[in-house]
Parts: structure tokens; C-alpha cells; sequence
């Protein structure tokens, strides 16, 4: 069964020790994600070319058409071993970080701590991953825990030219721009992983292209490499195909299936991105509008609380009886799409499927119909079936496309069909905080066990990491928490320091 | 670990199958349940004694002294083989019964079913369960599935006596009435169990005691039992402790820690049933009051919804940073209790833990504090401390009590501080139809699994089962289920008739 | 125009003396309420036979059949110039109004001002209202205020006979008990006004019964009489034809249309009584239920915020379109009722209108739809046309009727269509304090205004008085008002002690 | 008292005339509007400085520096009597006028209206109001309508220059661009107005800059002038001003205080544009979130209770108790602004009044607190205490200041203290195209009423026009108005058609 996992037991686990819990004994899970979904055959990851975000655009006037490849620019201090749009944005740059910091309260906790102890000291770690004001709060706080990093984006689109600038000027070697091509892309991966006299002990992976690329490259890196950090489904999926082909050649962190994540990015954070991604996109009036939401699991239920609360009149499918009936509870009609398709002012998808809307219900949508996508991948909707000749296509926006039928209806098609909370709002920081700390806890972790300790598969974080990257948030709210009394403990079969949860609750 | 289970494989489950499924293979789950928690050492459980609910208040007069023990019943058809309250109240019990059905949509879909097919014919289920109207649709169902009934009350206080009445007019062989003294209480399971020319095949239990009383009395009966359903937190931590100790001598089956249970029982009937008990009991207005809630699960999740909802400003306390941190973004003030102990109105403890609410805090809440519990057992709030002379105790109306400080000062203690939702307000009939449907199906399951499916040990019902009793709740609410095309299973990997969720979803 | 009303101006207003506001100059409001809609040709009031509350209910095993009229008891000082049920009750009533005394902090707020000033010494006040725990509470603080009562039942069923109990143990001359007969009404009214050597100087009344008899058998009585109370809609609206007519012979203040009475007893009382009402009598779960809700005034949108926060399914039915916009916004779908009656499974009336839930649309609901009035009067739903011979009426329990079609449908009918809140739920105390203290202020004003401040004719209070009755409540919350600087006062061009508002703002 | 109004009787309304109510004899009312609160010496309004929105930004990359004023430009058609930015951005301009239409559903229906009759034929109307898509659409209909119009902006940053181009392109004279000086701002008024041989007859003012100018500069126009219709508090207040001082030469009419406007304006709008406005600017998470929200009226109760539902804790500040009591009721803890000014992570002015949020109360705030304005002008926030030597200013982003303060703690000022949800976000469509419909109506009862029904006075629009402009937006939501039966019409004493409240119904 590919959802559960065996636990480790008797070993310890080093990142808990550090951190000074009181009971180290803690036992670690090894399972397989739950996903064996989708395949993979692509060796650039779907995910590197969604388009992303708002959130770089306002210091990218961009006059400059030169390729990055072709810039020779160095730093102040004469370093020029990086390649970015442009080094004189690293002021801007820097104070998108500093406000960063400010919602990254773990992180900064963590620097704090490496203050006397660098538990990643002589760790060499090569990152693919967005290029943000976050991950460069991440990057800064591992280079304080004792690495060295090597960086690249997991997204031709995502990088924020102004925060890579400031990454370059703080020493870094950053090999990112926003609009990159293939042959960049992977340029750019190269750039990181092969430079001569250096090589990676650590891989933070975000989509698994990085992974791939010294799979096919430079195999024989792995001698070196202490194991695989990686965060997305994608990745995560791509490992474990590699653990059951027995290929997989050092250990891997799951960080994608612990429980704040799932609630976070998902629940949480679409409760708030769904309205600002569609504010930004349309300004539409939320009040009174007619809303068809695809799907009730963690990021329908964020979508339909948000949308409910602004006066929307929302209608559920699913396919899951489970979720169907917490719909019902929770004051959703639960429909099939074709009985409300035509009466529906917002078509939303969250479902993780393909072909969720297809023509059929393109054609029935009544005019000005808003359609997006919540869910992953950019399959949701089919919008290729929108790609015939008897209808035009007007972009009206950025991110914004009316497509328009024959007789003059039109659909709004935001961020065709991608990603709607990547493309046209932004994630809070706050959000990429937990995710963040626990990739630099997972790496950690990794960096130190003991030789034997993980074994080559694919590792899923315990329930007390979990709960420690929780708490590490907590006093950004003042948020105080109770402790457990002997006695109570005692009665409760639980140890005071946690984990106070099974691994399964949700 | 005691959370996690094994999977069985390989093995056909047959009530799947009886309701048409088109696919049997399903997997089925064994495993102990989550708690360990519980020192059980009493012979009669802690429930069995909670005082219990207004339901049955309406239309006992009860002018009556004589005990029923010392009655000579008999109904219309001239049976006597049962011991109840007052066989004239019939009437009464048979209108309640036919409002329950009205709201038990599943079970009356198994009635129908069951008119092909009786897959309990030959079945002896002996029962110790609260005795309600909805208990009645239960047992009515069992007995249109083939089975023959006795049955027996798990609490002393619960039992509608018109239900009872018209349950032994309709032929079931019942032995319970409300204000059972201990004595009467094994009297009436005795009764149950031992009769002469028959011998039951399967227990149906709630907290423990009549599979305790069989194991105690006639540990024979055994050889020709084909397994114990339980419902109860408590029952089924004896179960485990049994099979634990190499005690179990048939299979068993958990259906407490279903999904739907879980879910309905907890969060979805607590957002409910707060609102419910604290009127009925103290005609409070909640708008404006500050409340304290003690534990941030199912149960804390739902009472703050609730109370949030009805203009009430909550704050919460938890040990556990994750659910912690889902208080904070749920929007609720993380305090310990000592912060705000003097300033709330209300306090509601949901923690499953004791000595949460302890005469400390008790002495620094202000004059009119409500004090009440929602989470299981009595020992959350330390009722015991405020029996000591200083302190003066007046029942001002059933269930309500003002314990007096020498200088004035009065809490509001509800319930004694056992539990509010069974003592002061009514469980939902839509959410024991999920239990109850469980039940059925989990005695179909055991009944008729060829020798040798099911060892001596605990089993779960899997995940699939969980999706079908939450299918057969649908119509109820006109909900109309999505169905995956090939294309869509094929992509996700999923089987088109579910299950849909890993186990562990919730 | 009959909504609006004439400025007095130049006058002093007595209460806000008295209360020490540092400036009395305030205007006060004379003005024709806002109904002029109801035909009112019965000697009765309708309210005073509306069926009334389980709270009254718990003392009440009332095995004593003797009418009060036919008993002679004494109070424990020897006084018997009292008539109620039963005087050894007292003891149980005086516990209920200390209850109360805790959630009315503004009529103890009086009564602490009163120790050193009375300003109704003098005051015989004659008054006809529900005989409840709060009116105990209102008529005490009358007499600390230094006025004698005489008081009587302004409807048959609502006396809590243990309160009625208490108040003549502790010296007043009450005449009501629960179940009189239209007979004992009358004859509780006349033994209240016709004493000899005690004639009343203020009348506060609840439906204008009381006026309405002294206006027949002691017109000569009004030559003493200073001034008249009114609460309700019907009697504001006897007093408006009177005056309209001419035949008003003393000025009356109608305390019905205050913002805070309007606000309180409908959108906040109604959003709570709902729920309440609801679950007392049904114990209906309102997850996933559909629910009609006819009407989005005040009451409207209390029931639909509630339920819609239970995780009901809410449509909504409105004439006019400001509410019917406000209801979308709030994101409710606007139909007509024909248009949902055969899905919905609640149906609630809020409109203050007639026949608006008709035979035709019964015929049509599904099959345990239940059916509720929570507006006002008892004519929104037709229930005359359901007592034909081809249906069957089965009380199942208080308050709640099936009725049978010939097919088996039922509906469920709660409080045979009269008022859900008055009948099955309780008032929350609060609520109701907001309301004595208005009346208490209006006493004191009527009382103390100097000879032709007021003129035989009806009054509002002004905006202030409700500003200040207000505040009276906000400790309560311990919720700490603001207030402005000279700066801000002049800027806003407001006076530092309100009013703050114009008279219109709700 | 400035609250109230006279009402007019036995005067036709020609509007609803044309509109075939069937029932014409409507009353009208006259009053003075509910503010004497500003002080308005100036004589360019201070809203025509307040800087605008993002949505006028996409289109301008705006390298062109010329002034308008410096070009001369000519439309398709040869005509070039305007003056706008860029007339080749017409086409962009006319893709959001289409846009905008779809949402101003009434507006489009008046013009289906208009093909018939045409009420405005004749009417010279000078505009002078925000130059946007919305008011595009109103520009369109009143010219759909019969009237010629001549055009500019009433403010100097918010004009779409796109938009603007759009109408110069079809025709229109439009003097307005984006960025204009104050110079330029008058020059613009001028141009609109003195024309040769042209001569309006109609004004429509939003802040009263345009009426100002032609009192100031063309008195003698008044003498063709048959009326104003005014949007604005500030212009409302203008026109009450000259009123008083018996300088109103023509009747105005005042569309501010309408109820639609005021609910939609203030409490739905602001529901939704608090949330854009802090995400757009500042990227912020709400959950968990401590926000002070000072002022209780529409426009907080908005802001309230959208945080509120996306997981922020809440709290109040209010001067007006019966506000306060109804923060209470909603759940929120009313405090003074120095009980919490430390730990609020944002705070929000709601309240019209000045100096709210003082710099005592900044230099108490938290690092990183976000300081923002929602109420009217840009006093609320004593921004020029901000401007001292010691603190340092850093523009973040577009609309986004840190300041900050010797020991490093940074504010994040939005929009430098001005309106938020004029600055930072969009105001719906739909919410402009109540205003706009209003507008339109105004125009149209002014323009034909007979000689003498309209003095040289400020009149409000009647509550039935309210209705009427309300009915007209139903249609979008699908909603469906329940008529009155002619026995209920009668019972309530309405008529059928309306009006169904009181005019101080809100």
C-alpha cells in the first residue's frame, strides 16, 4: 500500500537533539507519499514553466534585452560567479528580503540558535527552487548554519530578478532570471552543480529537475552527496519511482506530505489567494455572485469558506462521498457541474484531475463566466479544446484572456488555465516560512545522521518535526501554549514534549 | 505502534459484495485504535452511569414507583419475554420511532434492500446500547435483515421508556428503563444473555459491559459467537487490552474510529450541541460573551465555530502546536487559561484530558461563570475539589447547579461536569444513522466472512466502507456525486468506486 | 406622513437630568409610529392569548387544579392582597430572579443611583405585562426608585407561576398566573386597578389592555394619571388611533421603536431564538438542511446568519428589492417561494405579513418539512386551511403538530403557527434588560416632566436615551467606550455626549 | 435639526413617469444631509487630490513627458476638440468600457428604454467626475438618452487615460489625464465649460469642484441651468452650504445618501476592497492576524467582517455606545485604541473623524505594523506627525512607505495615510453602477421637471427611486422579487409597488 510507512525505531534523530528537545529518542517515518498519480515522462518537470507571479513584476521595467548569458557583471566585491538579470537591482532586492524576515519568525529563530553551534558547517548544498525574497531568507539562514550554497530556479518564470541581484551582491552564486528559455533553464543547473573543485554534498530540490539533471549528468556525484531534500509532489513522485526502480542511490526527505504543509498551502492559503487572485485578475464583486467550485478537498475547502464569507452562493462537486457529505455540512449544495454550468457566474477547479471543465461546459457557461484553475497542474481545464478557430482569443489583461465564441459570448480565461494562486497572487510569506524551516531542518538532519542511520529511500518527517515547526510559529500570533501537567501526561500515554498526535491526524 | 494497522489482502469482503459493489477486492484494515489512554479497572463503565438527556423527559409523568423488575407485562400479542417501564406508553415510542426513521436514511435503504435478501437470517444479536428511538430503527433493521434481537441498555439514565414500550410491543425482547439502580443494570444484560434454548451468535456493544458481563458469566457462549461490534472509545479500548493479553477468543470490530464517526460525532454534531446545551440549560445569550475553550480538536473545532458564529469572542488553549497554530488561523486568541480565566463568561473544556479546569481556576472566575464539558469522560473539570464545606451547592434546575463562594460569588456548573451533549441537549438522529449504519454493516461483514477472514483480533472498517455509509447519507441532502470517466481514473490511479482518500485522510 | 415626527425643542428632558448627562438641553422626538397596518377591532389583544414559553415550565408539576381566584393565601408578613398560584413557590422564584438580576447591570445600575434619590417617590404604577423573572427584576427596581406597583398578566399563558410566587412574597400586589382563563384576565386587570383608596398615576403597559380597560370602566382615573408606557407594536399602535381620534387624554411614550429594542429583540434575539426554538422542539440537525426563509428584514437576517453558520442551505423571499439586494450580497439566492417548496426542508416566516406560507404551498412540501412562524402575529402561515377533514392532526409533542395527508406526507407545525420564539424558545435575558430599562426611563421622564412639557400625545425617545441605555449595557461585555476630544467634537461638529448618530441611523 | 427633511406632496415625479411605475403620485423629499462636519475653505476639493488606483495602471508605460495640453490630437473622424494623454489607446480603452458594461446591468437596461423616447433630448450636460470605464458607460447612456456631454476629471490621479482615449475616440469632449497639476485640473473645468456658442444646462459634480468653478466664474450660466446633481459628502455639503446662505441659484439633488449607496458604497464594498487593498500592497497573510479596526459604522462593520471570516482577530474602537453594543453582538472585543495599540499587527481607520491614530500611538506600535486608512479623507492618520527629522521615510512600493524610527522598528504606512480602497484597490463595477444609475435618474427627473416643482434647494432622492434602482441590479443575480398580493397589500398598507420601508430604513 503506498500511503503508509514503517516506522524507524531505536535510532536517533539529530536535528531533534539540536534543537534541545528533551526526549530524543524519536522514531522517523519512512513511507511512500501518497500519490501515484501522475506520469512523468518529461524530463523538464511541468511545473518549471508555469508562469508565476505578480509579486516581481513592479521593478521590472526591463528595457534591457541582453540575455543574462551573454552579461559579464560582478558584485561589489568583485565576485562574478553568478548570472542574473541585473546586479544594480540589489538594493531592491534587499529590502524585499528584510521584509521577508519579518514573516519568517522560525528562521530567524534558527540563525539565532547557530550562533554558537553550525550543525551544517562544511555542508555543500545545491538548490533549485523558486527564486523569492523567501527562499533567499532560507538560503541566508543555511549559509549562517555553517553551507555554502549553489542556487538555480525550478521555474523559468517565478524569479524575482531584483531578490537574485541581492543574492549575487551578498556573495551568493545564483544562476537565475525571470523568462528564461529551456536551454536556459538547464544552463543555468548546470552552472550550479559543475564548478570545478567544489561539489555538492546536499541537494533542496523543488520539482526534482535538479535531482534529474546530476542523474543524467554527473552520477557520480552521489558518492558525495548525503541525500535529497524535495518539496514538491512532482519531485517527491519522481523519488520514489526511483526508490521502487532501486535506483535511488542516497536518502530522501518527503517535506511535501507533513501535516502544517498540507493545512497551509493548502487550506489555509487558498482561503486567501482564491480572492486575491481573482480581485487582481478581474476585480469582480464577490457579493451575490453564483460560484462553481470543482472538488472539496484541503484547497476547495479554502476556496468555499472564503467565498462564502463574501457572499457568494457556492456549489460543490466531488467525487468522494467523504468530502461530499462535509460539503453538505459545511452548507455547500452539492451538484454535478452540468446542472448549474449555465446559471454560474465563476467556474473554479480544485481537484487535482485532467479534464475537470471540458468544451462541453465551455460552451454551456453563460457570458462573462470567469474560469480558473486551483489545483495543480494545468490540466483542470482543457483549455487546448479553447484552441480551435471558430473562437478568438483577446488578451485583456496580463494573466487575463477573454476567449469568444461566434455569437459574442465570452469567457474570462485567467492564467490560461495554470495556476491561478501562482500566476496572479502571491503566496504569504508566512505560508513559505513553515515550508522553508522545515527544508532547512530536513537538510539538517540529513547533513548529520549518523552513517547507516537512512538508509536509500525516501523518508517522511515525524510528527514531533512537525509540531517543533509549528511552535516555532506560534509567537508570531503571541499565541501561548499549555503544557502538560505530569499527571496529565501520565494519564494521557503521552510524553510532555510531544508528539501529542498520530501520524495520521490531519 | 498502536496507531497504525496491517492490511489484510487477498480477501473478499463480503458486505461489500451483498450491496453490489462491482468491486470486491476490497483490503481491510486491522488495527488497535489510537488510545492508550484509560485506566479501566472498574467492571462497570464510567458511560454506563452518565446522566443522560432530555430526550426522554416529555412524557414521564412517572407517577409509577413500583420497579419494573416486580411488573408482570405483557403486550397485545401476549408476549412477556421483556422488562420495561410501562408497555401503555407504546404508543408514544412507536410516533418517536417513526420520526427517527425519517431521518436515518441508510438504514431504511438496508430495510429495502433486505427484502431480496436477508444477510443476517439466522443471526442472534444480542445488544447493550443506549435504548432510543433511534437504537429502535436500528433494530428493526437488523430484524427485516433476518436477525433475531435482545437487547439490554448501556446507561442507566438513557433509556426512553416509550421506546422501550413500544419496542416490546413490536416483539423485541428488551430489558431497560430509565433510573436503573447498578443492580438492575447486570439484572437486565443477564436477562439478555441467558435464556434458555438460545444462545447469541453476535454482540453488538457499547462501553464494554455486556462483552464483559459473557466473558465473566458464560465465557461458552464464546464457541458460537461470530464476533463483537463495538462502538465506544472505552469498549473498544477493552477490546484491545484483551486481544493485547492474547484474551480475544473471536474477532472483533472497531467502529469508532471510522472517518464519518469521527467527523460527525465530533465536529459537525458539537457545533450543534453546544449551542443546544448551554440554552437549554441556562437561557444564556451568546452574543457578546467571551468564552474559553479548552482543546482545539473535532470538538473544540466545532464549539468555536459555533460560538464564533453566534457573536461570541473565543479564546482557546492547546498543548498541541499544530492544532494550536489551526486556532490562530482560524482566527481564535492562543492563551493559557490563567491569562483569561478571569474575564471569560463561559468555560468549555474538549481536551479528553483531566484536571484541565482545577479548583484554582475555579476560585478566580468571576461571579456567573458557566462552567460545562464537552469532551469525554467526567474528570476534565475537578468537580470533586468544590465538594468541600466552604462552598454551598444549589440545584437551581435540572442540571444546573450554583456553587457558592462564601463571598457570593456562584459558578454555573452544568451537568455536574460530566459530559453536556449527551446530558443537556439531544444527539442529532442524522448523526447516530451514520453509527447506527455502521453497526449494521459491520454485523453483516462479520456474520457472514467465510472462516477464517477474521482472527482474534480488533479490525477497523476501511476506508471504502466509510465512503459507502457516506453515499448512502447523500440523498438526504439531494447531493449528487460526481463520477470519475476511465480517462479520469486512469490519471489519478485511482479504482472509479473509491476508495477515493488514503486511510489516514480525515 | 406617519414616519417621521416634530422636534420639541427648548425643553428639559427629566431622565437625562437626573442621570447626570452634563447637557440637558435635548431635544425629544414626538412621533406617529412606523405601522399603521393592523385592524385591531377585538377587546383582547391577540398577544395576550399567544401560548408562551418552556421556561415557565420546569416548577410546574401543578397537580392542584383549584383556580387561584378560589384560594386564599397569605404571604409570610400576613399580606394577601395578591392572586397566583401558589405563594410556597416563592422560594424557586426568588432564585430565577436573582438569575436575571445578573444579566440586567443597567436596572441595578438604577437602583444604586435610586439610594440617594428617588425619583419615582410617589409613583403608583399600575402595569400589565409578561410576569416574568425580568419584569420581577423591572418592578423591584421600580420600587427601589421609590414608585408602588399593582401588576397583572399581559398574556394568559406566560406567567412564571414561582416569579408571580416570589413577587407577592416580597410585598406586591400581583394578579396572574399561567392558564388563565379570558375571564381571569379581565378580572386580574380590574383587582390591579380598582382599590379603594389607591388610584395609579402611571400606566405601563404591554398590548394596551390595561389601557384599554381603564378607557372603559374608569375613564375618570386618567385625570391623576401622568403619563402612559407602551411596548408593543399593537399597543403603540391603539395609542397612535387614539390620538389620531382625539380621545388620547395623557401623553404616552412608545419605548417599541427605539434603535436598540429594534435591534436587540430582532437581528441579534431572532439570531439566537432560531437556533433555540429549532432544536427544543424538533432537535433537527441544520447541517447541509435546506431552509426558506421568507422575509430579510431585522428577523430575516437573524434566522438566515444563523442558519448559514450552522451549515444550512438558506433562500430567501422578499418583497422589497433593497432587502432582496442585501440578501444577495449576504449570499442568499433570492427566489420566489413556488420555486424551492417541494426541496426545502425548513420553512420559516419573517415577514410581519399574512397568508404568505398558503394552503397551496403545504400541498406541495416535501414529505417531514417543518414549518415556522417567527415573525409576528399568528397569520403569516394559513393554518386555518389546514384544519379541514381530509388531514390529520397528531400533537407529537409540546408545541409540535404532524400533519397528515391523505397520502402519508407530514408536516411538521410548530406552536400551531403563533410565534416560535415566544412559544419554544426563551428570550435571553439581556435582551429583555435593554427593554426594562428603556421603560424604567420613560417612567421616570413621564413622572417627573413638569406640567405641558408633554401633551396628550404619543412620544418617541430621543436618540440620546438610547445612547444611554446602550452604554448602560457595555460593561457588561467589559467593553470600553472611546471617547471623543474637544478637537474631534467640533471637527465632527458633535456634541462629546452624543447623540452620535441621527435619529434615522439603525 | 439638519437630519430631516420636508416632504413634498401632491407633486408628480417624472422619472418614475417614464419608468411606468403604475403608481406616479410619489412624494419627494427635500432635506439637508446628515454631515455639518467639514470645514471647506479650499477651493479645490481635497478629494480631487486623494491619489487613485491601480486600475488605471496597465496600460501606462507612459514614456511619452509631453502635456496634453502641448498636443494636438485628433479622433478617427477628424474631431479634436478634447484633451487626453494618448488617443491611440482607444482601443484599450474601449475593451474595459465593454468590460464595464457587463456589470451595469440597470444602465444598459435604461438605454433599451431610451430607443423608444429619449428624456434627455436637449440636455447639455458638463460632467465632472473620476474618468473611468463606469463612467464611460454612464457617459454612453445619458448620450443613448438624448444628451450632449462635455467632460473632466474631479480628480488629478485617477483618470484611465485608455478610458479617456476610448471617448474622445467616439466622440466625446473629454479633458482629463492622468497626473494632471492643479493648473491643469482648472484648465481642464474651463475647457469643458466655456465653449462658444455652447452653453450646459445640466451639471453633474462629484466634490463640487466644477459647480464652484462656474459659480466663481460664470455666475450668469445658472440662468440655463436647470439643475445639479451631486455624488459627493464634500459636494453635498457645499451645495447645503450655499443653501443656507440663500446662494443656491438651482435645484440640486443630492445622491449621496441614498440608501443603496450607503450600504453598497460602505459596508459591502469595503467587505471586499479592505482585503485587496492590504494584499495588493502588502502581500499579508489575515489568518491569525491581530487587527484594531477604529469605528464601527458601515465601512467598519465591512472591514470587521472580513477579517473576521479570513481568520484575524478583531478588535474596536467606537464613541457611539449603541455601535459599540453592536460590536459586542458581532463578536468583536471593543477596546480603547492604547488597550491594544502594541500588539495589533495592523490597524484601520473607519471612523470620518480626524487624528484617530495619533503618533503617540505610532511610536507605540510593533515593528512591522501595517497603518491604513478606509474612512473619508486623509486625516483620520496624523500623518504629519510622521514627518519629522528622526524618522526616516523608505518608499517600498507603489503606495507602500516604511517608516522608521531611530531603534530600527518600521510602520508600513499605505498610501500615505489617503483612503486605502481609492488608492490601493478597485471599486466593483457593480458597486458604481448603483451610483451611476442613480446619477442617471437624478439627471433625467431634473431635466424634465415641470417649471416650479424643483426650488432653489438640495432634495434627496425618494425612497421608491431607491427601490427602483435596486430592482434594476436584481436581474444579475438572478433574483427573483415576490410580489404582494392585493389582500396582503392591504393588510400592510403598502402599495404594491413600493415604497415597502420607511425612508429612514437602512
Amino acid at each position: 500500500g503506498p500511503t503508509r510507512g514503517n516506522v524507524l525505531s531505536g535510532k536517533e534523530f539529530f536535528v531533534l537533539d539540536w534543537i534541545q528537545f528533551a526526549d530524543q529518542k524519536q522514531e522517523f517515518n519512512k513511507r511512500p507519499t501518497k500519490i501515484g498519480r501522475r506520469s512523468l515522462s518529461r524530463s523538464i518537470s511541468q511545473s518549471s514553466t508555469d508562469s508565476y507571479g505578480s509579486a516581481a513584476s513592479y521593478t521590472d521595467s526591463s528595457d534591457d534585452e541582453t540575455s543574462p548569458r551573454d552579461k559579464q557583471q560582478k558584485n561589489s566585491k568583485g565576485n562574478g560567479d553568478f548570472c542574473i538579470k541585473n546586479i544594480k537591482q540589489a538594493d531592491f532586492g534587499r529590502r524585499e528580503i528584510e521584509i521577508a524576515e519579518q514573516e519568517m519568525p522560525a528562521l530567524m529563530a534558527l540563525r539565532k540558535r547557530a550562533q554558537g553551534e553550525k550543525p551544517l558547517a562544511g555542508a555543500k548544498v545545491v538548490g533549485c527552487t523558486h527564486i523569492t525574497a523567501q527562499t533567499a531568507v532560507l538560503m541566508e539562514t543555511l549559509t549562517a548554519l555553517g553551507a555554502q550554497c549553489r542556487w538555480a530556479a525550478c521555474n523559468i518564470y517565478s524569479t524575482q530578478n531584483e531578490v537574485a541581484a541581492a543574492l549575487a551582491e551578498g556573495g551568493f552564486s545564483v544562476f537565475a532570471w525571470k523568462g528564461e528559455s529551456e536551454d536556459d533553464f538547464w544552463w543555468c543547473i548546470d552552472r550550479c552543480v559543475n564548478l570545478e573543485g567544489w561539489q555538492p554534498n546536499m541537494i533542496l530540490d523543488d520539482g526534482g529537475d535538479l535531482t534529474h539533471w546530476i542523474y543524467k549528468k554527473y552520477p557520480n556525484m552521489f558518492k558525495k552527496i548525503k541525500g535529497i531534500v524535495e518539496e514538491s509532489v512532482t519531485g517527491v513522485h519522481r523519488l520514489y519511482q526511483l526508490s521502487k526502480a532501486g535506483k535511488l542511490c542516497v536518502p530522501a526527505m518527503n517535506v511535501n506530505d507533513s501535516v502544517t504543509k498540507q493545512k497551509f498551502d493548502n487550506l489555509y492559503c487558498c482561503r486567501e489567494s482564491i480572492l486575491d487572485g481573482l480581485k487582481r485578475t478581474t476585480d469582480v464583486m464577490f457579493g451575490g455572485k453564483q460560484v462553481m467550485v470543482c472538488g472539496y478537498g484541503e484547497v476547495g475547502k479554502g476556496c468555499c469558506a472564503a467565498l462564502k464569507a463574501m457572499g457568494s452562493i457556492v456549489y460543490v462537486t466531488e467525487i468522494d462521498p467523504i468530502c461530499a457529505l462535509q460539503a453538505c455540512m459545511d452548507g455547500f449544495r452539492l451538484v454535478k457541474l452540468n446542472e448549474v454550468i449555465r446559471q454560474v457566474d465563476i467556474v473554479i477547479t480544485c481537484t487535482g484531475n485532467k479534464n475537470v471543465v471540458v468544451r462541453e461546459y465551455l460552451d454551456r457557461m453563460k457570458n462573462g463566466c470567469i474560469v480558473c484553475n486551483m489545483g495543480h497542474s494545468n490540466t483542470e481545464i482543457d483549455v487546448a479544446s479553447l484552441r480551435t478557430p471558430e473562437l478568438t482569443w483577446e488578451r485583456v489583461r496580463s494573466q487575463v484572456d477573454h476567449v469568444i465564441w461566434p455569437d459574442g459570448k465570452r469567457i474570462v480565461l485567467l492564467a490560461e488555465g495554470r495556476l491561478l494562486n501562482l500566476s496572479c497572487s502571491t503566496v504569504p510569506t508566512f505560508v513559505l516560512s513553515i515550508t522553508a524551516t522545515t527544508q532547512a531542518l530536513a537538510l539538517i538532519e540529513l547533513y548529520n545522521a549518523p552513517e547507516g542511520r537512512y538508509k536509500q529511500d525516501v523518508y517522511l518527517l515525524p510528527k514531533k518535526m512537525d509540531e517543533y515547526v509549528a511552535s516555532l510559529h506560534l509567537p508570531t500570533f503571541d499565541a501561548h501554549l499549555t503544557e502538560l501537567s505530569d499527571e496529565q501526561a501520565k494519564y494521557l500515554g503521552l510524553n510532555k514534549n510531544g508528539p501529542f498526535k498520530p501520524n495520521y491526524y490531519r
